[in-house]
């Protein structure tokens, strides 16, 4: 069910099997799994996953590819619930590890905040990333754009760019190597240092030998109108046409609540075994706090496997279910 | 497009970059990211995936719990198509490898079949398995109620067996130790050795110790209606009341068109790195026909993986677009 700030000592009370931090794409895949394998979870969720600002998830197999990633999440935390999860709006801010359980110490509200403790015998990381965005005078200029034809994922929308005039958009010469792999997809690209750094002149050359053009002033603000960008303001009142862009100027990990527990990573991702479980035997971790490709069916796929591997444990270490369980029950 | 037996000679004249072997699950979700990432590909298909027989999809994210598996492919299907990609019709019988490419041999059609040879640099193999059946005089009475409550996943189903009275039905011994993970989920289990097998008096302790029941007639059919089998009756005419069964008789992998491969195997499944590439590395292996978990929404991810993995390995091989390919292909 889903909880209230007012009414949460039945949840306080208990040992949870597995608490979910994230209620995205990979969060409530494992929720649904670990629920169908008959164990008690919460799924805890501060809102606004990456997939919830996506306009069309346009290679998910099995829904139309202008399904909105909003409805992808409606769909998914309905059938959890149908199962008989529980699913908090709250925001993880530590885990402490009690040996036998994990302690979730959890931010509930924005306005008026409780601080709430939860247990758990197994977490699942999944509370994902978020990507940085060009940083405007005008944010909500950016808004207005990003996720319908201001891309930030080029396996995600490479395809919708296809010899179309694309922008790229960096925040250092590394993030805009991006530009040779979506030169696959178009040769009409212009790269964008919005003036926050410099780029050496073998960058240069290798630009100019591709016939990429480089802009190094800073933006003003994108133009275009009905979610569509049609190009870029500078600042000195210039503006460059574009169809579409692709924004590369990496993204911040959900994952400070993890600091405790000493995970091993990987420059910021979490690394895992192959059944997502990372170097603490039981927390797991899915989707794109890991080391991988980050797209939505792998992430539900992670759910699933998160969520066996923890039934698997759980189940080796509870044993079967008796006649006399089931019988004793009905007598109460 | 849908390819047809009497005009084939486009496909057959070029060499794609990937022909997947399989229109299930993994080899549709493979086949919708190549085409999104420019890649020429040709799905082959016999028709029929394992999904196909899912009467309900419970645990895939974003479809509702009682979508039918065939629905599923039907839509990625579809899906596949609207993107420009090639589909046939067909049974792989072969696979060769030329070096550059494989030439990949069809039989096409079942009755009047002609043969065909098409060509591709990469394949992703992606045929999937088929789960082993009681086999009884009458196969129709087992489809009857195979893939409704007769289930062959305890992973997929076992939250429908909850306290429920299930039939186990195994081909040997150690097919039958399913019966203690399923003891998680009900304790009212009854064996089945169809009386092609003896257990050991270790093995029946174990039983006996879990209230297990062990039946070692032969089985004469399914009882029930409406798909939803109620219990087996045996040769001897007598009748065992059941709610539910899982049939755990082990599967075929439709894999023999790779034996001249001489890929990496465990078992029967084929070995694989983490981007789904075997032991050759232009060959991928998704779904079933891999170590791991059969499911489905691991096979679509897995479709995901292995075509970003292909597309990898030829973008850096074929480089990026230049602008006087498109200027000279407008001018044509």
């Amino acid at each position: 069910m889903q909880l209230s700030k007012q009414d949460l000592h039945e949840s306080t009370d208990k040992i949870y099997d597995t608490i979910v931090i994230g209620g995205g794409v990979g969060g409530l895949s494992a929720g649904i799994y670990l629920q169908r394998y008959l164990l008690d979870t919460l799924i805890i969720d501060k809102g606004k996953a990456r997939s919830f600002w996506m306009q069309e998830l346009h290679n998910y197999l099995g829904l139309p590819p202008d399904t909105q990633g909003r409805t992808l999440l409606k769909h998914g935390k309905d059938h959890y619930l149908s199962l008989g999860g529980d699913s908090l709006n709250g925001y993880v801010e530590e885990i402490t590890d009690k040996e036998d359980f994990f302690e979730v110490k959890v931010k509930i509200g924005r306005q008026n905040s409780i601080y709430q403790v939860f247990r758990a015998k197994y977490v699942i990381a999944a509370s994902g990333i978020i990507d940085n965005l060009p940083f405007l005078d005008d944010m909500q200029n950016v808004y207005e754009y990003a996720g319908y034809n201001l891309h930030v994922c080029l396996i995600c929308d490479g395809y919708e760019m296809n010899n179309k005039r694309v922008g790229v958009f960096g925040k250092n010469q590394r993030s805009l190597e991006v530009a040779f792999s979506l030169g696959w997809f178009t040769p009409y690209i212009t790269l964008f240092t919005q003036d926050m750094f410099e780029v050496s002149s073998q960058f240069r050359d290798r630009l100019w030998e591709h016939e990429y053009k480089l802009v190094e002033k800073p933006i003003k603000k994108f133009i275009g109108e009905n979610h569509q960008m049609t190009g870029v303001q500078m600042t000195d009142g210039s503006v460059i046409e574009l169809d579409a862009g692709l924004i590369s100027m990496g993204s911040q990990f959900h994952s400070s609540y993890l600091s405790g527990l000493n995970l091993q990573t990987q420059g910021e991702s979490l690394v895992t075994d192959k059944m997502c479980r990372t170097s603490h035997p039981r927390v797991f971790a899915i989707g794109d706090l890991k080391l991988g490709l980050n797209q939505v069916v792998i992430a539900a796929s992670d759910g699933a496997v998160a969520a066996t591997g923890i039934w698997r444990d759980i189940r080796r270490k509870r044993g079967v279910k008796r006649r006399s369980d089931i019988e004793s029950a009905v007598l109460v």
